[in-house]
């Protein structure tokens, strides 16, 4: 699978850089690349316990993209999957630890407890106060004796970066880190596995299965479940997690493991959110990629009992932009719909004249309905006279109800009656005309400069300009010679829509995507109806 | 493609409540559930002007996660990849505009541009203040008279968001906006399409090539070209931008498209901050998910000149945790490797006893090499008697090294050698034992004593315990029996080693994948060695 990276070697070096380039300096490295890559603090004076975390890499934003005030000291990262070296490790505890110490906080992998465990050591040898936590919070195999470290590792960066942020000491620091790692619990579950760069992917879950309790290195859950729908992946994953939540308050991480999408990782949050299994959980610090798999289709859910000591930690504010916050599930929150969405029912009102007129117009078009839908079947679907016709059989029905002696409002009457009853984007088009002609009536603007500004705000919003090929090519000439008479009106319509047949290419509708010898020679259909209505109008007035 | 959501009619209203129930209360929506979806900020009080945004879903976090204070006031969502209606649009606009009016950010779309066009006229029938701009940044396709809006609406959603929240009128918005969008240009690569929840993914892109200029909605690109790596991807999109690129300050965003991981991202961003070719680019947002499209494998890159003007309102900061907010970009930062890297030589003394008695310890080890290796091939790759005796003839040669006189500086020395010589996590396992009990001696321990710590320190680092069939069964009972002599040890230690044939289930190390039935009636060889010296050294002694 193609990824965007350059040669396999360099990725981790290669992400590392692009971070510390858009920190905005708020990060440095270690020198020692390729073999020692250690991302440090750039403020960090070492007048407090340093905490350092790291491990493979592959899960980012965990643990350089938490690097900084309130979190993380230092990161040490190996290479995708695979634990930094013990040289890597003791470079990070010796480049960051001051008098105060350093707490080395570490999942459950062997390789990063051996690793880190001796730089730890050598630490030690140079009199340096070095504690270190093992991270196990994940309950998918429940009688392992090695339970992994996964996305609760987050909890305590929080909770002992606040504190050491605050200037508590290593025992206190490393007594609250244990205490967090031994009160939470974590578990997971994917849809697929993840895409490990330069590897083939492994093909192991169906399609239509999910995989529950699975690791963050795309190692094999403990079990293939069927997939029903997010609402019952949540009820497995809270009910593997039941008897670890107690009756007291809970904070939840909802981790993104890499290839989930924000839309899903809502779905899942709302579920969460309302599960009657999990009612104890009353905070929640995402959803969020926080401990990925790389691209893996997955989450997890981490729960922590919480007391006013912790969520104090939790909640203290830092400015990584990986760190999501903590808020409160609280229930959905409605406004009532505002009033007016409805439109308003025109008061009726006759005006002889007016509806002859539009009597005329709506027996025009319904007139003009086969001529126009085999126009518009050279470049369309073949419906724009129909579309028209039926628009004009409804509004001559609804004439009645019409404020034909007010002209504002006639206007924003057609409007509304348009958007209801003419299909597709002709009919929003139209209303959207008709609509502003009426605002402009409203202004006190005469009839022809209003029905121009309704030509106007269509071009704006509608984005069709003269020359587009659409009925702007009629209309447009149409009103600026209506001060004329709708003689010269109708001439100037005639000459924009004959005009569009030598037009090749459209530039906005659905005629845009149409091939030009398709076009040329015929006259675009919006436009030659408007010029129709004007012709038949001169005629008869 | 399995998802995580629920009834797929269901996904955008599911999401969108989950969004809510995680905003700690800072996100309420109107009423009116399927067809009007509106996210609104609680604390809205239309004393200015209001900024609504929207469009299909399926961008996530935009629109509804960038509403909040110094952004969106709010959002209006369609389904996925779908416009919201004319209604959804107008409950939006008549629910959050107070007298200041409202700007609509809109994206070009043609369903986007008619339906918010149609409810801004139905607003100002009210009476409302609506301003409407269009988004059109997208410059894949040059000759395009409509570009679609992608990425580079968040330039307009954090530029008007700061100068509404600032108090700024309509007029002043809309102008900013309008000058922002003239200005900015995007275009966006991906080496796959999306996958739509309900419909096949379009296998259109093979592997190896990519996509240059495609769309947010998994539109096709304007060309697909050849996949080389990140660097020569990165400049295919700084060249297409090239001619909009002037030659003062530019800001970029950086957009992951959906599927992308955080450590492409940064990969990517790391050959956006280094090019030759965007020097200009000064500042970045980003990498993030800001619009996405679904799950498509791509990243957009979006630029804009500045002045100090948007450089204020750009970096204005507000506390959504979808912003990632802006970061100048600078050079990478690295500091020297600390000293003591390379361990302390120690200075070379001399002991008879301790010299015969390492002696002595060596030969033992590497006359017990076929033995152990032929016990090791039980249940691992039948290692452990070479590994062991290729440490031990290393330290046989170093000797004349050592500070044989000093016990705590000779701790240090072994465990140093044998991270040295001693190869896989045995070698690891041996340096933290023998470090920890140099560190016990350093603090004034006796040898014992010291002996006990270490083996107490490498339960906690490896996490193995007594009866988890490894050497710590057979060391453990050797240096409780010390204080009774080498042969109360050795008795002990043979215990020890013998009870490990009938542990069946190894719950550390690699034994711990073997099963039972390759375990049972065979002593671990770690255990076995540790007996053969105890037992060699009680003859010798």
């Amino acid at each position: 699978m193609t990824q965007f990276i350059n040669a396999k070697d360099a990725l981790v070096t290669d992400a590392i850089d692009g971070l510390l380039e858009t920190s905005g300096g708020a990060l440095v490295r270690l020198d020692g690349y390729p073999h020692i890559k250690v991302v440090c603090r750039a403020d960090w004076d070492k007048s407090r316990v340093a905490l350092i975390s790291g491990g493979g890499s592959g899960h980012e934003p965990a643990h350089a993209g938490f690097v900084g005030a309130g979190m993380l000291t230092a990161a040490v990262c190996g290479e995708v999957f695979a634990s930094p070296s013990v040289d890597a490790v003791l470079a990070g505890i010796l480049a960051v630890t001051g008098p105060a110490g350093c707490l080395l906080i570490v999942k459950n992998y062997t390789g990063d407890r051996l690793n880190f465990g001796l730089a730890a050591e050598r630490a030690r040898a140079f009199g340096l106060k070095v504690s270190m936590v093992v991270v196990d919070d994940d309950i998918a195999l429940p009688d392992l004796p090695q339970p992994r470290g996964v996305a609760g590792t987050m909890f305590v960066h929080k909770i002992a970066g606040a504190l050491a942020e605050g200037g508590a000491d290593l025992d206190a620091i490393t007594a609250a880190a244990q205490t967090t790692i031994a009160n939470m619990a974590s578990i997971g579950m994917s849809l697929d596995t993840c895409t490990v760069p330069g590897s083939k992917k492994e093909d192991r879950i169906a399609s239509g299965m999910a995989e529950l309790g699975l690791g963050i290195h795309g190692e094999a859950g403990v079990e293939q479940v069927a997939f029903v729908d997010a609402a019952s992946a949540v009820e497995m994953v809270v009910a593997k997690l039941a008897p670890r939540i107690g009756t007291g308050p809970h904070v939840a991480i909802l981790n993104n493991l890499g290839g989930t999408t924000p839309l899903e990782m809502s779905v899942l949050a709302h579920q969460l959110a309302t599960s009657q299994n999990a009612r104890t959980i009353k905070h929640i610090i995402g959803p969020a990629p926080l401990m990925t798999s790389l691209d893996m289709h997955g989450f997890s859910v981490s729960v922590l009992p919480v007391d006013d000591i912790n969520m104090a930690h939790l909640s203290a504010p830092v400015t990584l932009s990986a760190w999501p916050g903590m808020a409160e599930i609280s229930p959905v929150k409605t406004l009532p719909l505002p009033d007016g969405l409805s439109p308003i029912k025109p008061i009726p009102s006759e005006n002889a004249a007016t509806r002859a007129l539009l009597e005329k117009c709506c027996a025009l078009l319904i007139a003009a309905e086969s001529d126009l839908n085999m126009l518009d079947a050279k470049s369309g679907d073949g419906d724009t006279g129909s579309t028209l016709a039926t628009a004009a059989r409804a509004l001559n029905g609804a004439l009645d109800r019409m404020p034909l002696a007010d002209l504002t409002q006639l206007f924003r009457a057609l409007s509304n009656e348009l958007s209801q009853t003419m299909g597709g984007s002709s009919g929003v088009i139209l209303a959207i005309f008709f609509g502003a002609t009426g605002d402009a009536c409203a202004n006190g603007k005469p009839t022809i400069e209003a029905l121009r500004m309704g030509l106007e705000r269509i071009g704006q919003v509608g984005g069709a300009q003269m020359g587009d090929r659409t009925m702007i090519d009629a209309l447009d000439p149409a009103l600026s010679a209506l001060s004329d008479g709708v003689g010269a009106a109708a001439k100037a319509a005639r000459a924009g829509a004959d005009a569009t047949a030598s037009i090749g290419r459209a530039k906005a509708g659905r005629a845009s995507y149409v091939p030009e010898e398709n076009l040329i020679g015929h006259n675009d259909p919006g436009a030659e109806a408007v010029a129709r209505l004007f012709e038949g109008l001169a005629k008869a007035l």
